[in-house]
């Protein structure tokens, strides 16, 4: 049968889920991974062990591929305009990408296209964060390096004038944002293909702990329809105008003035969406996949009134097997999803989803099989 | 991490879908295949390519799995015994699979267990067909090769004495059963652990056309509660008392005076099941590797009021993406189950699954589906 190939480059959790959604439809998957170790490199069949940095790798893994996308943001733009002008469909292309892989980027398009954002500028020294704090009303500020950030990593939370050093060390750009009074956060994730066609799924409160994604409600509880709808429309927007196809999430602040910012955005499966696996008609990797191949889209309603994903973080056990056994016995309804790593402590090696009527209950579920896998709790 | 590794026999569908069910489950999946093209083959990391029917080579394939379970039925009893003696857990176990290879050896326990069954007795010639069919009222009586058949081959619906003949040419005992007035066939599907905990699906409505599953309802329409149970039961009674380990399906008839007899028996993951995995809480594959790794079972319910599937059999088009294409338009809510295989006339291929409140509508889709892929429908 002549059905395409996905090449995915990078070989984390997120292409792991991402061939495991491709299974049912048919699709051949193909993976660029650092390591056999690596989370997706032990379940897909066609794996090519190689650095993404190395254009002449993946121009090598590129052949054979019908569309090539990602599990993260960090191959070299000239890489991926050289693999366009070879002819190779990348997606998202190096136009809606280097958004996501540079903040400065981000915020000065955001500007452009009037999507509301946190007072924000580049900044260039110590002093320059100072001069920033006072145009914003003082300190607190958050600095981020324009690239290389995640979970966290990359993002500071200044104070004070003497805590603004450190970020310039990293030789990068610096981007100054305000310090945001919010309620909390919310991610609007949404799919569109390359033909134009979008779905937005139901927005979605994200709780984080230091700094890490620890929990998404879906939908985000007590959230006004007429904001939830803004927060739809504005990440449908986004995506159009920076072209973005595939999977799009919009990372939201729902601030105390009741108004939505947005923090960051992704242009992959996201954690905010792996609720939709066992919360949604169709799950944001099987639309991915269907996505960038430029496939109709699935329906992205919700099939509970309430889905829960908690992240399982590493913790002071390198086995959880005998926790995993207790959690499935625990709770028969539970949906794990392990992504085969080594358990390092504070690494994400997994998640659970519950979902149901009652979200005392669905959170409590959750809560209690992710602390019960890290080890947090033991009862 | 030291989760474990399940060794499947097989690259069919079954083992395909069992690969997916089993990467969010974290567990290490290794595949017994007959070539890279295999179904399975072409999604699983870890595939040993070789014949199941030499020892040597199941023996190599079994070093470093956990257990061995299976795609199919038809690996030799003295190898599984040979394994079981290596001290390889083999999930069902030889005595447990040696009732789903010979349909002789599964009546005479069906029979001394006090299962319902068609009559039946193993016949040794043309006239002593005949004999049998004089015992249970005259011809039409059915014939069955004890060991090799599936989707209808090895089946003989004989009419007359000389329609007798062919069914012993194989050089296999033949078995006869009556012909079983029926109103249609039901499949009780359920899964069984080592330690003896088991879980019911609801029992569902198989429709055959020509001899192969064409539809399958979830739950049965129409079946009485009494009936429903009575067919879990004895489902559970069969597993039991067989000592089958993982996925039992036991396909039913539903007579017109309102018993249920047992059809057939098959250990693994069925066609009848395949409804679960879009229909149920807890699919029939993640419980069958739940099962075979002694793990706590999920829950078998159902997550919609109603979900059908209907399979994918290959039409007079070689390709199915143009089709597969406009289905995706058609209907957004519609789950695809492509296998990779190429195209013949007649051969599974895929199955798609829909599921909602209303019967009529969630029927109508699944068929329109199927035939559309099929190129039996063009509209």
């Amino acid at each position: 049968m002549t059905f395409p190939v996905v090449g995915m480059v990078g070989g984390g959790q997120l292409a792991r889920m991402t061939h495991e959604a491709g299974i049912p439809l048919g699709i051949r998957f193909k993976l660029l991974s650092d390591s056999p170790q690596d989370s997706a490199a032990q379940v897909v069949s066609d794996v090519v062990i190689g650095d993404y940095r190395d254009l002449e790798t993946l121009r090598a893994f590129a052949r054979g591929c019908d569309v090539i996308t990602f599990d993260h943001e960090h191959v070299p733009m000239e890489h991926l305009r050289a693999l366009e002008a070879d002819g190779i469909p990348v997606r998202p292309g190096p136009d809606a990408l280097v958004h996501a892989q540079d903040k400065g980027v981000m915020r000065a398009k955001l500007d452009e296209i009037g999507a509301p954002s946190p007072r924000h500028r580049i900044v260039s020294d110590p002093d320059d964060v100072t001069a920033f704090a006072d145009e914003v009303g003082g300190f607190p500020v958050i600095l981020k390096t324009v690239r290389g950030g995640y979970d966290g990593k990359g993002v500071w939370f200044v104070r004070t004038p003497e805590d603004a050093a450190a970020p310039f060390k990293a030789g990068v750009p610096v981007l100054a944002e305000e310090k945001v009074e919010y309620v909390r956060e919310l991610a609007a994730n949404i799919v569109r293909s390359p033909h134009g066609q979008a779905v937005a799924y139901p927005v979605v409160e994200s709780v984080q702990v230091d700094g890490v994604c620890d929990t998404v409600i879906a939908p985000a509880p007590n959230l006004s329809e007429a904001l939830a709808g803004e927060a739809q429309a504005l990440a449908l927007r986004i995506a159009k105008e920076l072209d973005v196809t595939g999977h799009l999430a919009v990372e939201l602040f729902e601030t105390t003035d009741g108004r939505i910012l947005v923090n960051e955005l992704a242009m992959r499966p996201h954690n905010s969406g792996h609720w939709t696996q066992d919360g949604a008609v169709t799950s944001q990797f099987a639309n991915h996949v269907r996505a960038v191949l430029d496939l109709p889209l699935g329906d992205p309603r919700p099939r509970a009134r309430w889905t829960v994903m908690a992240n399982v973080l590493g913790g002071d056990y390198p086995d959880m097997y005998a926790a995993y056994l207790h959690c499935m016995a625990h709770d028969p309804q539970l949906k794990i999803h392990m992504y085969g790593k080594d358990v390092k402590h504070g690494r994400k090696v997994g998640h659970v989803n519950t979902y149901g009527d009652d979200l005392d209950d669905v959170l409590e579920r959750a809560r209690h099989a992710a602390g019960y896998l890290r080890g947090t709790i033991t009862a």
